[in-house]
């Protein structure tokens, strides 16, 4: 998601009690961070933090952590949070292609990845969050029996992420081609979902490590 | 498909130089039938034939074999096929659930599965052209660089085999989840394609044995 660029995000941010500033300092230490052994999950690309805080609020026996790379954008979600008390909830400024600068072996349970950029031009494939390189750091911060759950209105993308998940061994469950006539399916919205998913099928897929 | 019963179907496809009455006696030997070397490709419930014989009179240098189980619906193939002249299609009255009994281990280059039924209650998943036991007599029958070429309109049965293909240990590649949209693909349509194609996306695949 691309906002336009807010004056002194990061200073504006490190005033955030959600806000942690040195993510690399817990590696390996996240559970002691929210003082519990509740399981971790993660977003990568959280957006406004809609879906996010969103989940904490539901589920208080999770740990969330969300993850964006833009400061401008992860102050929407900051300031979002601002109105709630969420004591499951961090927020982090992380690129995603350095996951495992900041995640040890196994610390986490669950990845999701909602709407996130397409990188249409095969030039830029390398950069989707289904690509080869960023399985394999999922592969690394995930316990064995953890799992990615991928959200995207963007066909192409979605076909990449298909094969790409099996051409690296994941085990793919839980596909739907069309999300929300799958009413039996619980589903919290992302912002850009509430917006668009009238204009065509929002997509989505489980995948497990296999072990 | 489901076309209503002709009275004497069988006894009319006999008649027919297309017809193999007695599939099972040409099992591993299905290239001295067509008496040369080229690769052999079935289609596993070919409706009243549009694809293959569009397929067969396009690709000489390929066999083609055309399987069915409801003789009246093969019939409709067959009186297709006389007004062609063809060397490389054979029609044969198979039930998909039998394929080993007609076909030797790795006789077969590739399967063509379009449009199959999409069995939707979870008692009838077994019946799926995808399921398990589908996918390992496919794995039995076809070369080590064999594929299944799947299409379907049907976005539950689509699902399922992306699942199915998955789990069984298939590569799965060239996933389309809109496939006229992708009009870079080549694609010869079947009758029933071109009748509900408006009413929904088309979905298809393909899937390679791991070796």
């Amino acid at each position: 998601m691309r906002l336009r660029k807010v004056k002194d995000a990061l200073l504006k941010l490190n005033n955030s009690r959600y806000f942690i500033a040195d993510p690399a300092s817990l590696k390996g230490n996240w559970r002691s961070l929210f003082n519990n052994n509740n399981p971790i999950h993660i977003e990568i690309g959280c957006g406004k933090g809609k879906f996010i805080s969103e989940l904490a609020s539901i589920n208080k026996d999770v740990n969330y952590i969300a993850i964006e790379k833009f400061d401008s954008v992860l102050l929407r979600t900051a300031e979002k949070l601002e109105e709630m008390d969420l004591d499951n909830l961090k927020i982090v400024l992380i690129d995603a292609d350095k996951l495992t600068d900041y995640f040890a072996e196994k610390e986490i349970d669950l990845i999701y990845i909602n709407f996130s950029d397409p990188w249409p031009k095969y030039g830029h494939r390398k950069r989707r969050l289904t690509y080869k390189t960023f399985l394999d750091s999922y592969k690394f911060i995930l316990k064995d029996d953890g799992a990615v759950f991928q959200k995207t209105d963007n066909r192409k993308l979605f076909e990449f992420s298909l094969e790409s998940f099996n051409e690296n061994n994941w085990l793919i469950s839980n596909i739907s081609l069309d999300l929300h006539k799958d009413t039996e399916t619980f589903n919290i919205t992302t912002e850009f979902e509430e917006k668009w998913s009238k204009l065509g099928p929002i997509y989505r897929l489980e995948a497990r490590k296999r072990v």
